[in-house]
């Protein structure tokens, strides 16, 4: 699953985004600056972090000691021979977005109460990364070895089996009402997150021409979109709100999470090799079907005709030259432009269905900057 | 994780047994052979297939199309084609006990309620096995092939996620207050599997004289006997059991797992071939380091040091003749008959702890018939 951090931290803050300013401004109503200023998302991430991190590190603490020992490397603080180490445990966007959901339907009171929801939703992110890492054989996340490269694998799935259940053991002893319905919606969160995963290594083994653009999207809102709804939706649980809120705060983050993967895959074949700190055209050498890709293959032009000639040729893409004319002929079948529009169409629905939970601007303005920064918007 | 089914089926019913009868039936007072006829297990595991089947296929039911594929492979359900099968779900041991303790603490009503925590507690066995199997390479499972043979790894791990979390979503979706502290329970038996499960693979990779006995007895206990136990104390909290009670259950399942895994490993090492379906001496040709073993090797004796040798080498205990020497020498060394007065030990704990928490023998007989049937009883 993506994560927030280094890419954020890494990209250009001009990359491209869809759509305009004022376009999603009037979607909420608001039209002062400060809620979409860059400024305020840092601020909320950099309080997250100070109430989330104490009870997500106590949390991890109460982990048997070879189970902690492995999570407290993956979360950066501990070096693998456990020294302390400065920690580095990204930019916790989704624990964000369960304060800010919570403050902007119950206030101050909510945020506090929903601070371990907000560390059961990390501690779900992370479970499925560690996993994740081991099937994707990554090995290297926030700039340090992966957990399985260093442990081996057992020991990464079963540290990652432990957070799981850490997460939902946090929630199990929460005596708020809102736990229960938090913890059922988490789980099931879980699964689709699990759906998900599976249809992205599924589709990695099949052609092109065998894989829909309808199921990469479908895949995408679930590794990516279904968490950061879930995320929301516990903020709103946690404040109390009544059914159609929770599934409008959901929907909100799903379609947020859409918007940030569309404009995730854009800047993969046409980012900054020097601010995505990855080659040119790197996804496109990996011919992975990214969203760009995949509705340019089905664009029924020319240049489609010719992407898929380029992507099902194992030798003509992998060279600069050749990575260069594939990202042309995604371009001139409109997979860029359609990306980039899809991106704008998703932040438009996100902006909808806040409105609906939260019809007072200056109350969403935490929520509308979380979404504002994971699609990377410089105002 | 040890599965009861297999072994049980194909094992002696003469097989080594701790104890005698008079023993165990002294420490709850029992006098009738009623509660110790195998009869009685065989009848309760039955009824319990037939409680629980129906809601457990329900819930995988409720999968994603993609993890529930798997999930019914796993079980039994269907083929690896997706069409039908019988079904082979194992014995359902400890659903078993997740309703014989609800029984013997709150009667009939108390095990209706119960089912949705068997239920749960039978998916959390099943995910440690799917994913046990991944890590011990293991590749046949109730005699068909494991589910990262015919799936691969990344679907295997990604179901045994799945299976947590939905064993997890059963609990939040109960309303009856016990599934709240059962929820935590539960959560935290994982925690202890998934850190057994670590110091096996992990002990696998150690020389013999780098490993101790409390170590591998410390390991039987996390990896067997705490799902077991969890299993008795999730049934005592659905019968409304005070602390108290629910500790002891939690004991007596605990320390039966205990017995079960200490007789396991002596089979082992002696048992017929031709009834445990394992070439003979096959933990002495991988070098396990099984407790009947570890306890020889601590024993300080000559045939200690002749084990030593033999365990050390990879020549000289690989043929008949090599396996035959060597289980001469565990049994010199005193590892068999400590072992069956060690299993015998801690069936005496299990039935103490039974008594505190179920002092009407006639109550416990569920109990005490399913714990004699995993220690493989022939009355």
């Amino acid at each position: 699953m993506a994560e927030f951090m280094t890419e954020t931290e890494q990209r250009s803050p001009s990359a491209p985004h869809p759509g305009t300013e004022g376009e999603r401004r009037g979607r909420t109503g608001d039209g002062e600056a400060g809620p979409l200023d860059g400024q305020e998302a840092a601020v909320l991430l950099e309080r997250t972090r100070a109430l989330v991190d104490p009870e997500l590190r106590a949390a991890l603490e109460s982990l048997p000691g070879s189970m902690r020992r492995i999570a407290l490397y993956h979360f950066g603080w501990q070096h693998a021979d456990g020294t302390p180490a400065r920690g580095n445990a990204g930019k916790a966007i989704r624990p964000a977005l369960v304060l800010a959901a919570a403050t902007a339907l119950g206030g101050p009171a909510a945020r506090t109460a929903a601070v371990r929801a907000a560390v059961a939703v990390e501690l779900v992110h992370n479970f499925t990364l560690l996993h994740d890492d081991v099937m994707d054989r990554d090995t290297s996340r926030r700039h340090r070895p992966t957990a399985w490269t260093v442990f081996g694998d057992a020991d990464a799935i079963l540290a990652g089996d432990a957070l799981q259940a850490l997460a939902l053991r946090l929630l199990a002893e929460d005596p708020r009402p809102a736990s229960r319905p938090a913890a059922a919606r988490l789980a099931d969160c879980v699964m689709e997150l699990c759906a998900g995963q599976h249809t992205d290594t599924d589709m990695e083994g099949r052609a092109p021409d065998e894989v829909t653009l309808d199921e990469v999207l479908a895949m995408a809102e679930a590794k990516t979109g279904a968490l950061l709804g879930c995320a929301c939706a516990l903020g709103a649980l946690y404040a109390g709100a009544g059914h159609e809120e929770v599934a409008a705060l959901d929907g909100f983050g799903r379609q947020a999470g859409l918007a940030f993967q569309l404009i995730d895959d854009v800047i993969g074949i046409w980012g900054d090799p020097g601010r995505t700190g990855k080659p040119a055209g790197a996804d496109l050498a990996a011919r992975k079907k990214s969203l760009p890709v995949m509705a340019a293959l089905s664009s029924g032009t020319e240049a489609a005709a010719e992407l898929a000639e380029l992507y099902g040729s194992p030798h003509v893409s992998g060279d600069a030259e050749g990575l260069a004319r594939t990202a042309l002929a995604v371009e001139r079948a409109g997979g860029r432009d359609w990306a980039q529009a899809e991106a704008a169409d998703r932040m438009a629905r996100a902006m909808q269905a806040l409105a609906r939970a939260v019809p007072a601007p200056e109350t969403a303005g935490g929520l509308l900057a979380l979404a504002e920064f994971v699609t990377r918007r410089s105002s």
